[in-house]
């Protein structure tokens, strides 16, 4: 194992479905799928219980997983306003986690994952999807989508561990791993 | 006292500042200013440094003024985009807190607060200052603008415990009351 190895838990922030994936890895090393999963929380529950909630589950994932960095998906206020606010608290939470137990936490926005896990920063969620299968070596995509997305942002956080330059080093070499794993 | 007598803090949220105003009072009683302060993050800092400082505050201020309830303003997405995703972090973050020690907790719109304070929802920031001023019994408008609008937070509170047409009364009540004071 490199020096350079690092688990990172991934948090697709949302209030009804955040994303959680937990990738180990370094540049130029395959990947390792750890955890995967999402935090639901009821649209029909007061908005400070929610957040209470995901507090508490984000919680549980890192005692149990001791991620040694944690990397969140960056919102803009694109869309839909009130997803958007929803979206801003849960990454909110994810980030007050993270400096509470001291774990470096970093930001990453959706076309810095796409681009990272697929070469494209307009890929769509499919083949984001695909790629994270392909990546992690696994037989059939994660689902939700939003555990997908989650998982991205943590392969996306190792291969930017050295800077920009090294992921397209990283999706080179294994563009080149996956083209001859699956023969074209 | 009344049995109504109840102790509020008002968050006005935001990530540079943070106003926090408590007041104690009853539907048809005077009001009594309790605390008031802003909670100062730098915008410098990282942005998870200053949630868990954000955190860090509010707990202070809730566990040395033990408030009954505590009412946050309503955030909207009409405004500066970058700073609306700071202030709905911030409501998060007192949502949270306040949820996490199961204490009460509302959410009133500008507009609510406004109008519960001078009557009107639309008058500005001095109007509201103002009216927060004498509503306190105040001899200077608290400043900044931030703590001067969670108090008039707090005072919306108290004055909608028992539902709108609660607030006309108090309103009317007050005003009375406030022009005699005045002698006007």
């Amino acid at each position: 194992m490199s020096q350079m190895q690092r688990r990172v838990l991934g948090v697709d922030p949302g209030l009804t479905r955040c994303g959680i994936g937990i990738v180990e890895g370094a540049i130029g090393k395959p990947l390792r799928l750890v955890g995967v999963g999402v935090i639901l929380t009821s649209p029909d529950a007061p908005l400070e219980q929610r957040l209470l909630q995901l507090e508490g589950e984000l919680e549980e994932w890192i005692a149990l997983q001791k991620p040694d960095v944690i990397a969140v998906e960056r919102v803009f206020s694109q869309h839909n306003v009130r997803t958007v606010m929803g979206t801003a608290q849960a990454a909110g939470i994810a980030l007050l986690v993270a400096a509470r137990r001291n774990i470096p936490v970093v930001m990453h926005t959706p076309s810095e994952v796409k681009a990272a896990v697929t070469g494209s920063g307009r890929a769509n969620k499919a083949q984001v999807a695909e790629m994270v299968k392909r990546l992690l070596n696994l037989e059939v995509i994660p689902k939700p989508v939003d555990s997908t997305d989650a998982l991205a942002l943590a392969i996306c956080h190792i291969w930017r561990g050295g800077g920009n330059s090294k992921i397209a080093e990283a999706l080179k070499a294994e563009k080149s791993r996956l083209s001859k794993l699956v023969g074209k």
